[in-house]
Parts: structure tokens; sequence; C-alpha cells
């Protein structure tokens, strides 16, 4: 079967957890900019939401802001180390004399003389979200072994049973419907990664946002939109802020519309996260499946870089 | 006519591009955090793309970052001055003894102390864009009278004909499609302004994204979704990167679907900045038009606030 190379990369996601390598920063700094575009750039969006020492950029994007200097850090994210945007950014990051390190498995960017942690290769980008993500984690916060292992359980529970997501994604294949996500602090990034999943696997045009700025717009539009039921919302659930999870619910009841609920499982923030992310990762599979198309094909994005290039 | 208020308001944003007052910062500051929701949190999102001297995190949410202190500049910014979300994160910028200042009408956050730049009530948040946005970039950025008197000439033309976003309405409304707005840097946030407009003013959904970051996901998903053709793309143009516009185009014609294109008029930044934001406000004032639907109302978000009291 065509699709069966995403599902064994899905099946990685676990061991992922426990990838150790680490960054070795021996100088003091004052700032951070993560730059990295799609499924790499995510990395760091989901790293600026778990740390909060330091103020943390992330650049998905050509140019590196002008404040950065020899006391900012710059971590290039690209898995194939090709990326132009992300090329850009750390070319003038040389410049401009940042701490500059990258993580990627390979290209321009493992040679262009930066403290690099490597990672495997041969996978697509966006089901190597853990060994990007990892190093990062690992340098800047402290997750314990008990974290990496309850996580890897949790994961690989999910890989023997994914009937709930496939559940999910039938409802959206047989309402035709659109996805948005509703996500909420640390989690509204995964909110996004559900999006480009869905894009880049199902090929379905999808949304995010996240409480509480919803509220202050999306809210006016959910029930009185055109084209009211072509859309699936999603709602994450399980915020540790009571008020967020009042609001989800008071926005049900306003728009009068009922959302899809996914509430993060697991006893830490690390693990939760990896289990919306992998939750998302089962949804766009199956219905990529369901649709017929190759969750593996992202032949549009690879003809686009050779156009430019 | 319902509607008349909303477009009379419309009208000020010429005049609140000459609105002069700043902020008088006499202290150092390493970053900076700008805290608010919605209309109000939108400012700070497009500030954030017009600065890069200092790191400048917008925060649409309850917290404020662990690193914010005595050398971090924070700025609240709530048109009514009551926003929950924005009380609780200067309330935390006091605690840490940030330089702390604030952008409102009146509510709350007038009397709690701040170096407050006073704006005039009455109006929705959405139509006090100036109010809000020029003290901020009049403090930190040069914007001359010559650009602000071009800019106001721009948007009076505007007022008097804005048959062509009329005609855009008109197509959304036609089609009863769902508008993608796909920015580029430094007007990214312009395209999540239009965004919200359709939310707010039309009660439509409404999403926006960027290149290049949406070359990476939904460049699979544009031509190949169910749903094919309830979306409008509306891309922006006129970005002083080639490559950008480059792919634009290649977008176009690897998806094989058009977009509509509104190109950004103006001789500076900012007269093109508000070109575009004007642009999506007259559209989505338009679109609420020929759905019958009251532009000024957002009662759906007054009832949450009420019910979370």
């Amino acid at each position: 079967m065509l699709d069966d190379k995403l599902l064994r990369e899905l099946g990685t996601l676990k061991d992922q957890v426990r990838f150790s390598k680490k960054f070795t920063i021996d100088k003091d700094f004052d700032n951070v900019v993560v730059a990295g575009m799609g499924g790499s750039g995510i990395v760091g969006r989901i790293f600026s939401e778990l740390y909060s020492e330091k103020p943390v950029e992330v650049v998905s994007d050509y140019q590196l802001p002008k404040y950065a200097n020899d006391r900012t850090l710059v971590i290039g994210v690209s898995y194939s180390g090709n990326t132009e945007e992300t090329i850009s950014v750390l070319n003038q990051a040389q410049k401009n004399n940042c701490i500059t390190v990258a993580i990627t498995s390979g290209g321009k960017i493992s040679g262009m003389g930066f403290q690099t942690v490597l990672i495997p290769g041969g996978l697509q980008p966006r089901s190597s979200l853990g060994y990007m993500l990892m190093p990062i984690l690992s340098t800047f916060l402290d997750i314990t072994n008990n974290v990496r292992d309850a996580t890897f359980e949790r994961l690989k529970n999910m890989d023997e049973d994914h009937s709930k997501e496939e559940m999910l994604a039938l409802e959206i294949f047989k309402g035709q419907r659109i996805p948005v996500i509703m996500g909420f602090f640390p989690f509204s990034w995964v909110a996004y990664r559900w999006k480009t999943q869905f894009n880049e696997n199902s090929k379905i045009m999808a949304f995010s946002n996240y409480f509480p700025e919803l509220n202050h717009n999306e809210t006016m539009a959910i029930g009185d939109t055109f084209r009211r039921d072509m859309f699936e919302y999603i709602a994450f659930r399980g915020s540790s802020n009571n008020r967020i999870e009042k609001r989800i619910e008071e926005t049900s009841k306003i728009t009068g519309v009922d959302f899809y609920q996914v509430t993060a499982e697991g006893n830490s923030i690390i693990e939760k996260l990896f289990f919306l992310v992998h939750y998302g990762d089962y949804v766009s599979y199956h219905l990529a499946k369901l649709r017929n198309v190759d969750p593996q094909d992202v032949s549009k994005i690879e003809l686009l870089k050779k156009r430019l290039a």
C-alpha cells in the first residue's frame, strides 16, 4: 500500500521522545531566535510556549530580527538542511556574530560550521517532530526519564490502537468537513500542528486558533457564518486554567455549535503535548486513507522548491 | 440603517493616523511585551513586524512570560480598559516591577497607575486601530508628517470610493465563499486583521496565513481539498522581496487555483499598511450589508464576557 511508509514513520515518534542529544551552550545569551519552516518551524513554536526564561522569537521567514547580536542564541531547525528561508536567517546570524546552533539531518546547513545536532534522515520532516524538538527541550528544560518513559508508553498505546482517531477522521470524511482546531496555552501551536498535518497528510484545508483569543473575533462567526455545516470544530480540553475550560463550554453554548472534544491525556506537560500531537497525526493519516490520497506525497511543495531554484 | 454607525467609524481611521500622543520611556529596557486581545491585540502583532530593535512578544492570553522583569517594557492595550486577560498580564507586570504603560479609552486599566495614553472612547475596538497603533509607532519609529499626510489622503480617497472593495465583497457573497487571506512580511498580521474583520463585521468564518510559511503545508491542500470551491483566496501583492512575489505566482500555478490579488498601494510601509487594513475594513463592511447582518453587532462576545463575569 502506498501509505504504509507514513504509518511506519508515525510509529517512530515514541522512540524519538528518548532521543537525548542536546546542545552545549557555554555563553550567556539574552534572547533566542528559532528559525524554521513548516514541519521544522513548528518545533520552535512549541518550544516558545514551554520556555519563558528568555524571549523566544520564531522566524518562519527569510529575515533575522535586527536586534540579534552576539548575545542572541539562534537555533536553525531544518530537517533537510537545505531550506532556503532558514539558510537565509542562518547566514545573517553568522554575520551578526550570534551564538548559532542547528538541528538537521544533513544538507547545506550541516556544513555551515555551527554546533549541530545531527538527527536521523530518511523520514518526512513532519514525522521527525520528536527528533527536532527533544534536543531543544533537553537543553533548556528538565525532562526526567520518568516523563520520557511515560510518554513512550502512551504513544506506544496509541500506535497499537488508534480507533478513536479513525472515528474522528470518519466523521470529518462523511461530512466533507474542514477542521478548525481550537487549542489553548501551552498547546496553541499543537493546534497549528494538526492544521499542517491535515494539509500535508490528508490534502485538505484546515485551520487553527486558540482560546481565549478566538473569543474576541471568531466567536461572532461560528454560529452565523455561511457554509456553517462545513466546519468540524475540534476543541482541545484539559486546561489547568478553569477560565479556559469555562470559555470552551460557554462558547459552544453561545454559538449553538457542538465542538468535538479531545482531552489532553497524561501526567506531565510533555506527555500531554505528545498525546495531542500524535492524536492529530493519526486523524490526518486515517483521513488520507479514507480519501484515498497518499499521505506521504508532498510533490507540490517539492515542485515549488524546484521552480524557485 | 443599522449599519451606518460602523461606516462612520471606518471614516475616522484617516484622522487616527494623525493622532500624535506617545509614551515617554526614560528607562532602558531589553525586551518588550505587548498584551492585548482581539482588535486591541492586533496592534501589538502589527508593531512586532515593524520594529526589530528589541525582542517583542505579543501576549493574547492570561500569562506574562516568566522572563519579564524591571528591564522589560510591558505595553497593555485594551480599548475598553476592562479586558480580563490583559488586566491579568498587567497585574503580573506590576508584581514583576516591569516598566509598564497602557493604551486605553478608560475602564479599570486607566486607574491602575501606569503611564497611559488615553484615546477617544465610543468606538468599536476594531475601529480604533489607528488610535491604538500610532502611539506605539510614534514612540519607537520615526514617522514623518509627510507619511502621515500621504496616508491620510489615501484613506480619504478610499472613504470616498470603496467600489473595488464592494466588488470583492460581492464575489465572496455570490459564491458564499470563506476567505483565506495570504499575507507576507511585514503585513502578515494585516492578513489576520482581515480575518478578524470578516469574523466580527460580516459574521463569517475567515482565515489567514502568510508566504513563505504556507508553502510548507497549505500548498498541498489548496487544489486538492474537498470543498475546494468554497474558499476565496485573497493574496496581498507588492512585496519588496521578489522571492515572495515569485512564490505567490508559482503557488497559484501549481495548485491550479486563482488568487484574488490586492496590491499594497503607497510610498511608505505605513501607507501600505493602512491601505491594506482599510481595504479589508470595507470588504468586510460591504459583505455585512450584502448578508443583511449588522456589522456593529458583537453581542455574542459581550454575552460571553457576562457569563464569565
